[in-house]
This record gives structure tokens, C-alpha cells and sequence, in this order.
């Protein structure tokens, strides 16, 4: 009795684990890895200099105002402020589990995290700073001097660097160990039955057909508006911008799933505040369907658990400028 | 002879001890005590609405936003930036040790720091929001009525609870461990020669007549130019919009030197970058004194062994809005 209830239980397990990679290479959703860190002192650099607002003019703007990494890496506004109070164009996209979307900002425009990252420096309606000043500043400074060394070989600070170490903290800002992580990964108690049934709506009307990958999304440019157009104020064209080609206007990067619950309000111009509505909205206007509201409800229920650990970070205390620092010019040269 | 050298041994530690103890009771500086905890969970509550942006009307100001915590509490400029890129009208002081102050911001008009956290949300140049919203947005919030609960016994949120909460974080907010402290607990070797000579004369010309205390500063509120007047711009008056006496006219908080190589630039006007600048301003317009360029670096070298241990804090994680939550209007209403 003994030996055959072990049996039963090996055969259980076998079975459990079968179903359990089977989850891991059938499910077109992957889950999201920790990082792994190979550069901490570069990490560390790459963190001072994302929390530092003299990267920008005014010395008030961070890479962190726009991309708050207490508020899911988004700034929750339907465009961003900038310097001087300049209305974005675009919804600040999060910064969270970025390093896994095939190309950055919503029409693709940078390759990587990289690029992406001298761009708000330079936009005058971000940062309004410009390449060589973020230089400078960051150059006046020995104790960046000092980690600039250590990290790169020599003190002499360069808009490569600063952008390298950047980019090499965000590819640190990854949200492992959401509930449908726990679930793809084998723990079947990790999703509610209602959870279940919205992942299986999001499955078979199709939404996973572009939400997919360990980001759910960013892997690849999609019309905004395939059955209907798209309703809005916004003069953002999309990936025409970049390619030219008039098919590729109205296509835009698919965002992330990854913490929707956290990055609010929804879309390229921020309209949607309610994942309700975003849900519906996506339902009719890429795929021609209407949901009802217990399938909505149910799509928003799966959706939430895709909000993953996110990344604990202390504060950085950042290295005080000096007599040569350029100042910042808030309100223009005094 | 073991004996006698035991002798020696206790006869000098008898003599350092009361050395240092001279130092305690005698210098008109004192140490700063590192914080001591007894609420957790409400610091806890606090450092969140510190960091969160939505109790400003745009969604984008923060308390650390001007009292920045990787910057020495402040934010490195003359004058603030506020609500609709605002030019605020005096320089923002340190968070840093502002519980050892007299009263909070430079003319004293609140009497503590619970007092003072109430004026910025509702000021139109900082914040913009005003205390019905701002308990309206927090109200909405599940995860920060179960805290409110937790720690006021009440899930309802009030601005009484609300700035009580940012007090008590920022009361934990001290910089204890600076090398001019571990001198005064009777570390010979924590300050140089050249230090020491600065702070003698820091001593001898009459700085510490008005920076003393624990935050040397923070203790009285003084004329800003005492024997020359001060040439400024800038339109505030001081004491006098609090008490009405014509004698207090131009009369300032004094303010905390700890930690002032961070908090630049300086001055109720921020009109001073240069530490060596303000201390040759200071001895003039204050006592009278010319200094040499000698003096003036030792008094600076002085001056930076003011710089204490910042705060370690990760950063919080806000719990998201709902779509009860009142939209931030960063640009107006829409």
C-alpha cells in the first residue's frame, strides 16, 4: 500500500511537471528573469546618474521625474512635464523590464537603452540640457570623475559612458516573480479561477497575438486602430517617423503588460486612465470584439497579476558639484 | 614598573576623557544623536507621502522634489521650482536636522515641523493642491487607508494625520557621525590642523555666536546683515511678515551648518555658490571682519567637516491610484 501510494505520488509529480513545462514553452507570455548583475560598481554609477537632475538645464529634472521608480517606473501623467513646465508629446513609457523591448521609445526610434537614453537629455522639452554640458557638469565633479575611473578605465567622462552606465542600471529595473510568473512557472494556487478565465479571454480573442514575450509586449510595431481608428488629440504619428513609410503610420511600439496596474494613464497620448476602459477600447479597435463587462473585469483581474517585485533601491547620495560645475539655469542665464 | 605604566595609561585616559568631556559641555557646537525610532510603521507612512507626487496639483511635485534627499535635503538651487514651473520666492532650506530648529522655514511663521508640512501642499508657487484634495487623493487609495489605520487607528485620512506622518519621517532625517562630531566625542585625530584652525576662528571672530547647537544653527533668528546691509533682489523681509515689528526686519532663522557643503547655494536668497564666498560675506555684513583668503580656507575646510551620515532609505513603493482617485491636472483642467 505503501509503495503504491509513492508510485501515485511520483506519477502525480511527473504528471504536475510535465503540465508545468508544458506551461513554459506553450504559453507565448514568458516569465521575467531576475537580473544578473556581472558590473555592480557600474550599476551604482549608472543609479547616481539616473537620480541626478543637474543632467538636465534646470537642475531639477531626473531621469527619475519622468520615470518614477516608486510609481512603476512611469510618471502617471498622461504626458510628461518638462523643462519650463513643456507639455510632452507622448506618454512617458516605465522604464521597467525596457532592456527586454525590441527598440526604445514608442516609434522604435533608439536601438537600445543606450541611445535612448541621450535623448531626453538633449529634448529641449525634457531635460533641455545638451550632450557636452551633461559632460561638463558630471566631469567638474571628482567623486564621478573617481567612479568613472573605477568603472571605465579612465576619469575623462564622456556622453558614451554616462549613457552606458544608465543603460546598464535600467537593464537592472526587471519585475521577476509576478503571480503569473509563480503560475507559468508551475504554482497552479498563484491565479484566482477569475484570473484564469481573463487570461484565457486575453488568449482567445487574441490580444496575446502582440502582448506576448517576458514583457508581455514590446516585441514588435502595431497600428494603433486595426479595426477602427483610434479617437485622439494627439499629433504623434508613430513609426513613420523613423521608416518613412507611409505603412507605418499609426504603428507604434505594443507597451509592456508588465505592472499595467502600476503605469497608468493608457496609450501612446495617455487618454485611458481606467484599465477598464483601456481593456474594451483594445478589444474593439484591434480586434473587433466587445467584451462584455464580466470578460472586461475578468482581463483587468489577469492583467493586475502581472505586477511583479518591483526593484528595491536606496537612495543615492549624489557627489556635491564644486566652485567649476556649471550652474543650473532654471529660469534662463541670470 | 607594569604597575606604573598602568598608572600612566589610566592617568592619561582619565585626563583625554575629561578632555573630551570639556568638549561636550564646553563647545557651544553640539553632537547630533542619530534618531531613534519608536513609530516604524508611521516614518514608514511618512516616507511615502514624502515621495509622492500626488499631493501636488500636477502629479509631479513631491516633497523631496525641493528638499531632495540625495542632495543634502535641498534642492541645489537659489529658489525653488514649483507648480507650473513657478519661480519660488526664497531658497529652500535642508530637511536635513530641521527638527532641531527653533521653528520651520526662514522667517519662522510655523512653529514645527507637522506645522510647516501643510504650508507647501497648499502654497500655488510649490504644490498647488490644497488639503481637501490632497486627503481626497489619499483617501482613495486602499493601501494607504489600511496604513492610515494601522498607525492612527482610523483608515480615515485627515491632513492633521497626513502631515503628522511626514513630521515624524522627517524627525528621523539627522546626520549624526560627522567628523566634527566624532572630534567633539573626542576623536583627536578626526580633524586636521587646518580644520581646527577654522573652527578657532569660526570661534574667535563670533560665527558660533549665532551657529551653535546641535544643527549650528537653527537656534535664534537674526538680522541678515548685522554692521553692512545685505544687497539682494530678493523682495522677502523675514521675521517681520510674522510678527509685524518693524525691529524684525530682514531678521532670518539662522540657519543649520551641518551638512552645508551639500547645500549650495546659499543664503535666504541662494544668491552664493561659493562656501568661500558666503564665509567672506558672512564675517563682513555679520561681525566686521575681513578675512584673509587663509582664514577663509580654513574656516571652509571647518565647515566641510560638518558633513555627517545621510540618511539610508530605499526608495518607497506607492500604492497605486484607483479610478476613484482625483486626476492630477498638470497643465489645467481638461
Amino acid at each position: 500500500m505503501k509503495k503504491l501510494l509513492s508510485l501515485a505520488v511520483a506519477v502525480s509529480i511527473g504528471i504536475s511537471a510535465h503540465v508545468h513545462a508544458d506551461r513554459l514553452s506553450s504559453e507565448l507570455i514568458k516569465p521575467i528573469e531576475p537580473a544578473v548583475v556581472t558590473e555592480p560598481e557600474k550599476v551604482e554609477l549608472g543609479k547616481k546618474l539616473w537620480f541626478d537632475p543637474r543632467l538636465s538645464m534646470s537642475g531639477f529634472i531626473s531621469c527619475n521625474s519622468c520615470h518614477n521608480l516608486s510609481m512603476g517606473g512611469s510618471d502617471n501623467l498622461p504626458t510628461s512635464i518638462g523643462h519650463n513646465w513643456a507639455e510632452g508629446p507622448i506618454n512617458s513609457p516605465t522604464v521597467l523590464n525596457s532592456s527586454l523591448a525590441v527598440a526604445q521609445f514608442w516609434d522604435g526610434r533608439a536601438a537600445d537603452l543606450k541611445e535612448q537614453a541621450g535623448g531626453p537629455i538633449a529634448n529641449p522639452l525634457e531635460m533641455a540640457s545638451n550632450h557636452a554640458l551633461a559632460v561638463d557638469v558630471i566631469n567638474s565633479i571628482p567623486q564621478y570623475r573617481e567612479e568613472f575611473a573605477r568603472v571605465y578605465g579612465s576619469p575623462e567622462v564622456t556622453i558614451e559612458n554616462i549613457t552606458d552606465a544608465i543603460a546598464v542600471f535600467e537593464e537592472t529595473l526587471v519585475t521577476p516573480n509576478s503571480r503569473f510568473d509563480l503560475w507559468l512557472k508551475g504554482d497552479d494556487s498563484a491565479l484566482t479561477a477569475q484570473e484564469l478565465a481573463g487570461y484565457e479571454t486575453f488568449k482567445s480573442i487574441g490580444c496575446v497575438a502582440c502582448h506576448n514575450g517576458p514583457a508581455a509586449g514590446g516585441t514588435s510595431f502595431q497600428r494603433m486602430g486595426v479595426v477602427e481608428p483610434y479617437q485622439t488629440d494627439n499629433p504623434a504619428e508613430g513609426r513613420v517617423a523613423v521608416t518613412g513609410k507611409d505603412a507605418d503610420r499609426f504603428n507604434f511600439k505594443v507597451p509592456t503588460l508588465r505592472n499595467v496596474e502600476l503605469t497608468y494613464p493608457y496609450f501612446h497620448d495617455g487618454a485611458y486612465w481606467e484599465l477598464e476602459k483601456a481593456v474594451d477600447v483594445m478589444a474593439r479597435l484591434q480586434l473587433g470584439r466587445q467584451l462584455n463587462e464580466e470578460e472586461i473585469g475578468n482581463v483587468v483581474a489577469f492583467l493586475k497579476t502581472l505586477t511583479g517585485d518591483q526593484p528595491e533601491l536606496s537612495m543615492p547620495i549624489l557627489p556635491p558639484s564644486t566652485n567649476d560645475t556649471p550652474r543650473p539655469q532654471p529660469f534662463g542665464a541670470k
